[in-house]
């Protein structure tokens, strides 16, 4: 299969390598911005691949919504099969891709938007056929699980995790889609939308890791405790839930050994039972083997991952509830039902009754609105 | 895709329950015992089902080399797809029936043999198109997980813990096959046949579980340790290795975290590093969504995981090195070269220097063919 790359960044060089080693496929151009066309095969117009009939496939790894949304459109319309490693892309028009890509009979595959080489969305897309998905979840920002690990191995502190995380390159000058949640979030989007048929767009739960401070993660420790950032999605009672909270687990569980910037992706099939998926979540070569793997698999005859039905839809959180460990000022000691807590200093920490996702992170909403300093993470059933 | 499936066993019937919910497939006919065929759906004879010309594709799930080669062979002559998950059949005729499967132009696929739930032979034949398989390894066998789970964080002896598994239905009557070691051989041979082209036939090396005891584990607790069979296979100079043994993993290891019956199947590839695949590893409707994965991959056009210019080889075991824990009787103390050792009353335990796998599987052979009890495990990197 002849193939064109669209953008040649850390990933494009990684993927354009990776093409001429492997089986079945050839690289006959790559997109780069004006001015960098300093090779033949290097071409500055969108327009001479998708007019170029000798490409099949194109992959896009330029970022970003647009222009990678007009040129995947425009590849997939002259019936070229497209894959991305694109999360913004897929979460936003994911569903008008698809729709294009089954109308012309070409593929529009996505797994290295999704955990980077952990082939996830993949098994997903091919568990769907054959099995009923219960539930889905992990570790998918690699970013904060360096982050998390580093403080909780080494001691660290936050600010100075998120140095040796910025000079390590797995967190960038703007470090804010990370340790928010954001980039997790948009993979169990994605996720829910293989898994589901349906694209969750509203409606979610989102916590990150800022809150977090080295005296909250000795004193978990205490308790023989590790707190990990995880994504959760699935259907109950016929409402799709996605959220992303921190998650305190016991230390032999296995998303505690996933230690330093690696991924870990689960789905729960009613017949598989918990399969679990472990790997590098990003980096040059990590995720441009997803990218290829994708490719061969086009090669193979495989055309969907998103199905072309799939229908945009809010999320409902409040149909799962979590115990909540809590930290927050020892005023506010009763400002939240508390099976247990403890004073510390001027701080309380306690273990909340179950709470509904929903109910709990708009308390915590509120509190934080009125200036109150609050950490909050799951406790693991 | 219409299907057959060749027996009606545990794993029969979660094929056959599978099929007629899964997209794309459908049932046509079972083949079962003379005189168990009491539906219309049931026939005794293979010529029905190799002559019908409406069958596209069969499932074999038999088990043992005959007659299932014989069954196999006839259903690819015939043009039919085959997927199977006997581990047996492939080891003894996996390149015989996928020269045959590649003459047809039809599918050999055979997922549900290694790893039954965990999608390893599947992910790793998609890898080794476009990515060099460095190495590969994990838990392939659940029996021994279970008990050495069980000897580990419930304190039960050898004996107890093997009763607990065959009550529980994770042993066999005659457990040999599992706690030799010989069942996670055949697997990794397997995966040396997806990964590298040569499926490995002789010179193993094999050290199964035997030889533990409830005072050798209370011993690895106390230094932090904790034991998993394990097996290994790669090339190293141009040499293929492939072996099983016990390994003593620091607690905190992603393998020590893998409890009850799991499997993990892992590889290296140069640019994914470290893939890790978790899961069931046995089981009714485990090992069916293994074998319906691979139908669903045969519908969409995968016809191989074994190439057909796979070649039998020997294993060359002397290409990796291990520090082993050994222990022995005290007069034994200096029949290894031990780097440290401690008496423990009548028995010496210790850890060698850095030894060849062959040559120490031939050390303890020598000193048990002398009638002595050893235990050996390697020490992780």
């Amino acid at each position: 299969m002849k193939v064109s790359v669209l953008g040649y960044g850390t990933v494009g060089v990684g993927v354009c390598e990776m093409i001429e080693k492997a089986e079945g496929l050839e690289l006959v151009s790559v997109l780069v911005r004006p001015g960098k066309a300093d090779k033949p095969f290097k071409v500055t117009s969108i327009d001479e691949i998708v007019n170029d009939p000798e490409v099949e496939a194109v992959v896009e790894v330029m970022g970003g919504v647009e222009p990678a949304y007009s040129f995947v459109s425009a590849a997939l319309a002259a019936g070229k099969h497209a894959v991305t490693s694109n999360k913004a892309l897929v979460a936003a028009k994911g569903p008008e891709l698809q729709r294009l890509a089954s109308e012309k009979g070409v593929a529009f595959l996505f797994s290295a938007a999704c955990g980077g080489a952990v082939p996830f969305l993949h098994n997903l897309a091919l568990a769907v056929e054959s099995d009923e998905i219960l539930s889905l979840g992990g570790i998918l920002n690699g970013t904060t699980n360096f982050m998390l690990d580093a403080m909780q191995r080494d001691g660290m502190d936050y600010a100075d995790a998120l140095k040796v995380a910025q000079a390590l390159g797995y967190a960038e000058a703007d470090p804010t889609a990370d340790v928010s949640g954001l980039d997790a979030l948009r993979k169990i989007m994605l996720a829910c939308a293989v898994a589901y048929d349906k694209l969750p767009c509203e409606g979610f739960c989102l916590e990150g890791i800022e809150s977090v401070t080295a005296a909250d993660v000795k004193h978990f420790q205490s308790k023989g405790l590790v707190l990990r950032l995880l994504v959760r999605g699935g259907m109950q009672d016929e409402r799709l839930y996605a959220f992303v909270q921190p998650v305190l687990l016991s230390a032999s569980s296995p998303e505690a050994s996933v230690l330093k910037n690696f991924n870990m992706a689960k789905y729960r099939g009613v017949n598989s039972g918990d399969i679990v998926l472990i790997g590098q979540g990003a980096g040059r070569y990590p995720t441009a083997s997803a990218v290829v793997r994708d490719l061969s698999d086009a090669v193979h005859g495989r055309r969907v991952m998103m199905k072309p039905s799939c229908e945009r839809v809010e999320a409902d959180n409040s149909v799962v509830s979590c115990r909540y460990y809590v930290r927050l000022s020892a005023s506010l000691a009763d400002a939240l039902p508390f099976e247990e807590k403890e004073l510390d200093g001027e701080l309380c920490r306690g273990v909340t009754a179950p709470l509904a996702v929903t109910d709990m992170h708009a308390r915590v909403k509120a509190l934080r609105d009125k200036g109150e300093s609050v950490f909050f993470a799951a406790m693991e059933e």
